[in-house]
């Protein structure tokens, strides 16, 4: 471990560190209210005859995959309560895919707004607890189920401009 | 895909699903009320010097890892907010431990019930969340970060009894 | 108005007024542990053209109905959080079901707990927000849909025994 | 019910629905900000002795219908966390007003933003809770009592300028 | 500043944190279940005309006192969302009394569950967001009124049986 | 207690309440948007021997101030939820300082906002819940710890202009 002080933690970047190490809420008063746009991935991995069960709930009255994309759009908008030092947004449109392919579901979350900062957070809050959904409603075929590589994709708007991410690391 | 009724789906293990394929959330007026326990785990992939920054957290007055500490407990209170059809729960104990470990920052939650349904969601929704947690305070620094194999390890309570993950699948 | 006093409120039955007229969550930590259900009904009226649009959400891949249905679910489990003196339940089944009928989406709710207090409370919840959801997607093609006669069917569990509505008053 | 593909309903105005089917929170960012008022109306319906008890807590020191105001103002704020596809909004005013008449208690809610999107789903959150407040209040008396009629009465503010419901349909 | 380590915090009474330093929330699995009660105080102090200007709240249909009342007994509810380390508890009733006295509002809270951990907490909080909303109510004609002495009174139930606060300290 | 009619106390300054004694969110459509700022504060009064258990927490790995900061900070943001006629306000920025001094430990919150109304509700709710966290902390070892003179020091922005307390009244 590093024996440099927490200050310098702040200036290389974690800015919800303030010089003292104490976290707080970054101040975006300042900041341009833009268009913004995050797009966030996520799997939940599992066995292909439990993909095959779920996806039956796009057949007629089934409703399983439904019920995980209402939850990850839902928790879009909860992001700020339940991430400490996340920035409440106005979030102004949510898409959240999922797919069922081989083994896994994969999920894609898109969150819009027009304001300070950027809304990857909400992107990957969605992704996050559609896959919790999903999860729980397969738990009990199987338990050993895993949620994977939650990421973000691509972002764009704000001063730093578009970003995307260009090589799927390893994990 | 499969060409089964979505009635199917209920009988081999969808407990969620209805016979006519609407999800509803399952009485379980009936169940025994026991001691539960759920852990599981998940990883944020990031590079190792981002790392050292975030461990500088727990220098003197540093506190980068008790935010993602404490916003993984405060999850594991709301899971049955995020979470559709997931039963309310008495929570009676909650434990989330980070660890700086090369390029990655672990993360392990341990929840206990006295009630009638397990707490795997209450352990994944806590690590979840920390996980988003600390991807929010680093992304300044590394947007590339990816929240890695969300899983439960063991539970124990229950009819069911004892259950624990014993081969790490590849993801 | 009647000249009595608002003491005689609560001899009268209005548990929720003490004998000095201002309200408090009334004191069940004496009540008895049972199993309780209650059903309540509710119904959205339009028109037999936005019913059918509606409807069409049970084809594959629709799912106008599941969001109605997981918004009262969700909503159930909030009920003390919207209505100020009612107490927390450990809610332990909900179903809700929406049926088109003609020119309406007909809606129904089941909620069960084993707890101290009924739960009709719960289950009007879940048809309100069920049937708020319901406009909310249809209010694009008719702004003059109506929330009707959100009621409770039956009540069953507690020391009052069960209860059913016989007769449906005109509203 | 209708043979047509979920994605006419769509062009028909389910805006809320996708071109396959699914549903998702609409993009808005486009949307002008403007002013926007929205007005809803309902009513609990129980017997006169029942209007009577409640309308005491007019009286001093008695605060029955208090209580039913303020719940339906605090879910007014609440919306987007109740109806799921609803946007967030930064409300700018509310009003709701109970008047006992006859064998009823009449609710008119006013809700106020500047925004991009209507305040119909706020003001008709704020009837519907602050209607199943008195139907808490008054369960011990009128376990019969009915929610009835929950609708817009006007809305203004946004490109489709003022609408007014101009007749009562029977419900 | 003492130099002892971390790990005597927790040997001294400070449960919430382990012998690591980090908190928790505490373990109650094993905790008997009893009727538990807690009283807790507060006030807002002002000046005496203004004082004057809320109580007027009391006359025939004011009702400022009444929105600070049900804003305390809906915190209560809310403790375990506020207070990060608290357990959910099963409230089972909760009184909130403003008494106008000179120049300040009073608040006493009696708080009351059958459960496992005390529920001071819960008093505490519906005295403090009953000030907070008296303070909100007031602010335009005393930005100067100063929430004060917020306390536990008394409580009893659980092992460690009745507590009552003896001398009031000076702060 | 004045004979004057409730009518009289919203022209004295009582904003909340309407000309028939009411409350309501009162509507601020036409207000400017201004940069905002707000700072509170307020202590928790136990012990030295306290003090100085809770201040261990900024020694390494110890957390127990953290824990409060980030409770004030996620509660700024629950304030609307709290306090039922405060408007949602789209918060930029909130720093929460705790100091152990002497027999205490002070808190200071400051709250930041672009917006059309102050934020000093924000920044009193925020000490608040960071108070009612700390008592949480040390009532194991001190129940009699007092949540001491929560009030605001400072605000500006808007049209009024900046507000300072000058003199710290006796309470």
């Amino acid at each position: 471990m590093s024996d440099e002080p927490a200050e310098t933690a702040s200036s290389q970047g974690l800015t919800h560190l303030r010089a003292d190490g104490a976290v707080h809420m970054v101040d975006v008063s300042e900041k341009q209210i833009t268009a913004r746009r995050a797009v966030a991935l996520g799997a939940v991995v599992t066995r292909p005859d439990v993909v095959e069960l779920v996806a039956q709930g796009r057949l007629p009255k089934g409703e399983a995959l439904a019920v995980a994309r209402i939850a990850g759009i839902m928790a879009a908008k909860k992001t700020p309560e339940l991430v400490p030092l996340c920035h409440p947004l106005p979030i102004t449109g949510v898409d959240v895919e999922l797919a069922p392919v081989g083994d896994r579901i994969e999920i894609r979350a898109t969150v819009k707004t027009v304001g300070v900062t950027g809304v990857e957070m909400e992107a990957l809050t969605a992704v996050s607890v559609a896959a919790l959904t999903v999860y729980d409603m397969i738990k009990a075929v199987d338990k050993g189920a895993v949620i994977a590589e939650v990421r973000v994709l691509e972002k764009d708007g704000g001063k730093s401009g578009p970003w995307r991410s260009d090589d799927r690391r390893e994990v």
